[in-house]
């Protein structure tokens, strides 16, 4: 059989894995076409802490010798460095964890396995998952963030590196590397994908998700990690909330065309699609809440964890942590309280409406690499516990740098969010090709 | 200095701490009469499955040579083998996990550490922290189970062998051998401490908390853990709710006796103390509601844990799995919904009284190794995500074997819960001295 490795390299995780079950692709040819890739593309993208060259073929050639049995048979995919792999290390983006190698698999990590997917290696993560960068390029614009912290995944999808990565999310960690690369995100509801063998940072808002290039590879990932589908609702069933989105005054001017854009071809397509906007409770203090939660749970958790290395912290992480310690025991519950509060009153909104859509970011990547840009339109969806999913709907017109947009669905109902979602994706579209 | 090693063993972490930091005992003395009493009295109790002799006495030398800072400086702990705790194997009760040796800590085990923790070993789990058995006994009564799955922890305990030790509850993991073993035990608010590094089997459910000898040592525990405590409060201005506890035919006799006599106590000592019965929901429907969660997610995250080699699994377990696996997902998120809607029905008590206090198990321990008993007392209150604390309040009077009760309180409000504990534990007391 003949196969073009730059069709293999941008095959979906969806398509690939039909492939390898037709016996039309072997597992070694596809993670050679993408060991190929990285080994031309990585030394500028700089995507991968670490790649299993070896092992990885080892796990293909395995694969192609048994009869396929898991969902994944054969489809490498890459697993963001704050989550453990064997036999890779696990260096959480910081150098005191540089030689930290880990005897067991992520929980996710373990089901991807037995799926069959073959663990390709390690994708930048910022330190400690958090917001001080990595060495990561973006692969639409070389001088950008590919924003974080799940920016070696994202990176690595939009550059056909990996059919499929993994991320998380506590702010907007998942949402913002994918609209800035120009892929799909999809971060789960809280607590509905396992998070044992991850670092952690919040344990009321670190959420696992995933990195492609389609949403059917997050259909795909539902029926792996929380079973069967609910049916696709008849488009014209379809109650679209378009929701414009934090305040800010660092909107990108094309962003809000986008959305009114969106919403445009949705409707023409019958879908219905009404403004949502304001949310039924304050957005600010919601956004504050998030914030004290996170800083509080994060001064708890990683202190212990760089007790004795502050020299091998950076200043800005390190001024996190002092401000968590700040928040106090009282501020911290009665954020708790008022977050209850709100994923109380957001359950209104789907009275009117099926899920909502949203910028997945204020505009495309922020230039440079000093930070991974601003995380705020992911702050309140994280705080709310819903699910999410970052598609790459639109494209700067003099540069055409990546503008995502984000569908978000009641909480727990990560499924239907799912199917609306490929859905609404089918009709809006994206200028970027797999 | 003189000191006797029987007086020793019976500190609580609080007291042993006190006299560490007032140079009145050292780390390597107490550490030294630990790992004797365990020498002594293991062979037979098997609540240990590693104990660190070597790597506990250096560590408990490096506390005696530096200045105390933590608020457990040269305590020792012992760890539930759920949990990662370098150096040693981490084995989750299964033979499939007999080599697994961890390269990090757990964040609990971490954070002790920064405590000045010295970690005295790992103590005997359930299979998976589920429901087969270790071999752990009864130190109370030897031919009853210590019940599960914190078996070892709580037998450690009673028996005088470290001052301190980790446990965790999914169903009535905690509660139930505290209540069997004679010993305080503390579950937290879901989500509240940190569950890093540790075995998850429902990521709905699973809940950090501890073992000791005085609710004292969990007030320190929150601080380390969770920060200030809010001020107790005045006794005559506690409002006590009396709960008889779920339905069923197993109730022993003394049991509800015990919280009758226990309400009349605090009535004297001058609480309000009311009857809180029925619940504002269904308790049955609630009990339900969390085997659905629980067994379906069991499924989801030990299927991987033990692909390929389920030869070394029990029967028992992997029926449960089976039982989880027919849990559909639309079961299983309706399940979640009725589990939101009766955690907010329950706030509706908090009106009437403080907290609840309610039977940690049916009676005493189980006879026989063969089960950990009846975990029908934690189901509930695991489902709803609230804290409790297990107290010895009760000795049956034929062969005084320790009962236990426990309280209930808001979800997220652990101090206060704690220091409630505290004034109703004094009052009520406890037969078996700590």
């Amino acid at each position: 059989m003949t196969v073009e490795r730059g069709d293999l390299v941008a095959l979906t995780a969806t398509e690939a894995a039909r492939r390898i079950r037709a016996r039309s692709l072997t597992s070694v040819q596809l993670v050679t076409a993408c060991l190929e890739r990285i080994k031309e593309r990585d030394p500028d993208l700089q995507a991968w802490v670490e790649v299993g060259a070896e092992p990885a073929l080892a796990e293909a050639a395995v694969r192609d010798a048994t009869p396929p049995q898991g969902a994944l048979h054969g489809v490498p995919v890459g697993i963001k460095d704050n989550a453990d792999a064997v036999p890779f290390f696990t260096r959480f983006g910081s150098p005191i964890y540089r030689n930290n190698k880990p005897r067991r698999d992520a929980a996710h990590v373990a089901k991807l396995r037995v799926e069959g997917a073959v663990i390709l290696g390690k994708t930048v993560t910022t330190e400690f998952a958090t917001f001080p960068p990595g060495p990561t390029r973006n692969p639409r614009a070389p001088g950008r963030t590919p924003g974080g912290s799940s920016s070696g995944s994202a990176a690595a999808l939009a550059d056909h590196h990996v059919p499929l990565a993994s991320g998380s999310q506590t702010v907007s960690s998942l949402v913002r590397p994918a609209a800035f690369c120009g892929v799909y995100g999809w971060k789960a509801s809280f607590g509905r994908l396992p998070l044992e063998g991850m670092l952690a940072t919040s344990d009321t808002l670190d959420t696992l998700g995933f990195l492609a290039r389609s949403v059917d590879d997050f259909l795909l990932l539902h029926e792996i990690f929380l079973g069967e589908l609910p049916a696709p609702p008849a488009p014209t069933n379809l109650r679209v909330g378009l929701h414009a989105g934090p305040t800010s005054n660092e909107w990108h001017p094309e962003m809000q065309g986008l959305l009114a854009r969106a919403g445009e071809e949705l409707r023409q397509a019958g879908l219905s699609v009404v403004d949502v906007d304001p949310l039924p409770f304050s957005v600010d203090a919601g956004i504050e809440r998030q914030w004290q939660i996170m800083t509080h749970e994060i001064a708890a958790l990683l202190a212990p964890r760089i007790h004795g290395e502050e020299s091998q912290v950076t200043a800005a992480l390190l001024d996190m942590l002092e401000e968590g310690r700040r928040v106090s025991e009282k501020t911290y519950v009665q954020a708790m309280e008022g977050r209850e509060s709100d994923r109380a009153a957001l359950a209104g909104v789907w009275a009117d409406c099926d899920l909502l859509l949203t910028p997945a970011a204020l505009g495309p990547a922020t230039p440079g690499l000093a930070t991974t840009g601003n995380g705020l339109c992911g702050r309140l969806w994280s705080y709310l516990a819903v699910p999410s999913v970052a598609c790459p709907m639109g494209a700067t017109e003099a540069e055409n740098l990546p503008l995502g947009l984000q569908t978000i669905g009641p909480e727990g109902q990560d499924g239907a969010t799912l199917q609306a979602t490929k859905i609404i994706a089918g009709i809006v579209g994206s200028p970027f090709a797999p």
